[in-house]
């Protein structure tokens, strides 16, 4: 198994950077600080022509794209079970949700982030307040989904849809209404902030905040 | 096997129509024509939460999102070979391609379409400024793929990422630069709507603009 990860701190990296972890296989991390414009080099653009993170170099091709990532590794190592395996009745509810965490929850916070430099900075307060908009309608359908009590975005089981969903909300973490103020989805977070794979990624991406309550 | 297809003539159901369309596997279509709101009716919802097109019925479940539908029909049908298979070289770019779409071509559409619904209508030109950077964006970057000469956006063959990629390039047609006006996609969108089940689709969906040239 031969995976290189290209990872900025917190960034989309961040998911297929816990979920490497939480599978337990080896792989090297390689540092892209999106801060310090590392990903705009002609190195990286070799290798993601967007320059974004996360890069995975999978058996020497390197791919994007971290919805995609997410859903290939689960695909390369079925029994980690981190996806319904093809054939299962969850496998319809996997696909639907990863595709609309990837086309309508991401999308709004790349406008919320990206909005001045994306686009003209005069048009930006107009797409940052549809993006708003947006991302707290995907926390009020995705804080309904758990009303059940379900421990998991997708089945009973930890999966891909919780490493993406769970970056994504921490990207809200200074927004006027972090994820965390939804109730259920308040709960689900502090569970997912207290799994060993979350701490260990936090440190080996040297963040410390947006860590679960001791 | 048991397919229901609710779909709206040239919305994005239409990926999911052609595919089963091409895959020649019964089915039975439903009509919910967004532009008199049936999207928006009690009975609908129930199917689909969010009052959008497609919904399919699979073994009696609703599921929405058409990227996940494509990636979901693919796997029930390995024989039609409408997605590389699992573990081949191409399966990562696969993936990649299908995210690439749904993430960033198809919500830059929705802007494009919806901006004065989704949002402040005061702020829809704005949104519709970035919309349009980013539309050809995606269609500079689908060029330039097809650039080498390839006749289809993923390996030698037919398949979802093509039929989803066809109806976002439909989608422009009415914008200040249409898909057709780049040089490669032109050949390939030719291509593909010369294609017996693309052209079997048109008449089913009562559509007759963005036909090929005879």
């Amino acid at each position: 198994m031969n995976y290189v990860l290209y990872y900025s701190p917190g960034a989309a990296s961040m998911a297929v950077h816990w979920m490497l972890i939480e599978l337990g296989v080896p792989f090297e991390a390689r540092l892209i600080d999106i801060d310090t414009g590392a990903q705009k080099t002609d190195d990286y653009r070799r290798l993601n022509p967007a320059g974004r993170v996360p890069t995975l170099v999978v058996d020497g091709v390197p791919h994007g794209e971290s919805a995609a990532l997410l859903m290939l590794l689960a695909e390369r190592h079925p029994d980690a079970a981190l996806a319904p395996a093809p054939g299962t009745p969850q496998r319809a509810e996997w696909l639907e949700t990863m595709v609309y965490l990837a086309n309508t929850f991401l999308p709004a916070m790349r406008d919320w982030f990206y909005a001045d430099t994306d686009g003209d900075p005069a048009d930006a307060h107009a797409v940052r307040a549809l993006a708003r908009r947006r991302i707290e309608g995907a926390l009020d359908r995705l804080d309904s989904r758990l009303a059940d009590g379900r421990r998991y975005l997708v089945g009973d089981a930890l999966g891909t849809a919780d490493f993406l969903a769970v970056v994504l909300m921490r990207w809200t973490r200074n927004m006027p209404r972090p994820a965390t103020t939804w109730p259920h989805l308040s709960l689900y977070i502090n569970r997912m902030r207290r799994r060993p794979s979350f701490i260990e990624l936090n440190v080996r991406e040297g963040l410390v905040d947006w860590q679960s309550a001791p």
